[in-house]
């Protein structure tokens, strides 16, 4: 017997309003307008964001060091793209984000808007990036917003300085 | 007969104080720093500077779309990371740089220090990266460097700011 995935572990606990949280509406929303062929249109907003989970089972079983795949830098963009429109959304200004990387899959993550840097992160084991469940991505995705919106409380003259 | 260099023209304008400035100074120091194996040990530092200079004839002469090389990258990026120098040590902050790039050549480059965004700017044409005469490049980085102090003594608290 194999033990249950993230979305029925998702599923058995009652966490169906996780989908319908203002980050997720907007990552659905970001990984369906890439779907330029229709390939997903059959496919549930739970697939749909599948990949974003890796449990810790499958995070063990991952090289300690790997090379991030083309799959995996796409899901890092979208989801820090995600948190830029979050930002937006919220405060009405246009957070702009950088992400660099090496092959090795170490990076960094830089959000602006106007004068003010928003979220500076140190990006490492890019190979292993994602979330154990739904929930810890929407909630870890939130995060991120609201740090970043009292940001721009503590400095509203330098987020909108040019 | 061929027309004289850049090089050729900074001599004849009796500018060789340019290669005394801080910011030149701190260019050649990092240049060197990459002659891993000492094959420009021999070479003047005007010489190890000769490709930071594009002539307007020499503009003219490339195309105006094209890929950029790796050196004119690495150029590009030792340029930013000496401004970063520069600034920190007349502000005693670290400033960090990051710069992105699509195999283009259009990107951004970013540099920040604390909370504080000291410089954001938009590259295109990198392929055509470089500076008429050393004066001009001189002359640019050191005024990089002035924007990004005047933007840190505007606000001094967002550039201490974690």
């Amino acid at each position: 017997m194999t033990s249950p995935t993230a979305f029925e572990n998702t599923v058995a606990h009652g966490d169906s309003n996780v989908m319908a949280t203002p980050f997720m509406k907007c990552l659905i929303r970001l990984v369906r307008a890439q779907d330029t062929h229709g390939a997903w249109e059959g496919k549930s907003n739970t697939d749909l964001l599948a990949d974003f989970i890796v449990t810790k089972e499958q995070r063990h079983e991952m090289p300690i060091i790997g090379d991030p795949d083309p799959d995996v830098i796409w899901r890092l963009q979208i989801f820090y793209t995600c948190v830029g429109l979050g930002i937006e959304e919220r405060s009405g200004l246009l957070a702009s984000s950088i992400v660099t990387m090496n092959p090795e899959g170490f990076g960094r993550v830089v959000l602006t808007t106007g004068r003010l840097v928003l979220l500076s992160k140190t990006l490492r084991d890019v190979h292993r990036f994602g979330f154990e469940t739904l929930r810890k991505l929407a909630d870890a995705g939130a995060k991120l917003v609201d740090d970043a919106i009292a940001t721009i409380e503590a400095h509203p003259d330098v987020a909108r300085a040019s």
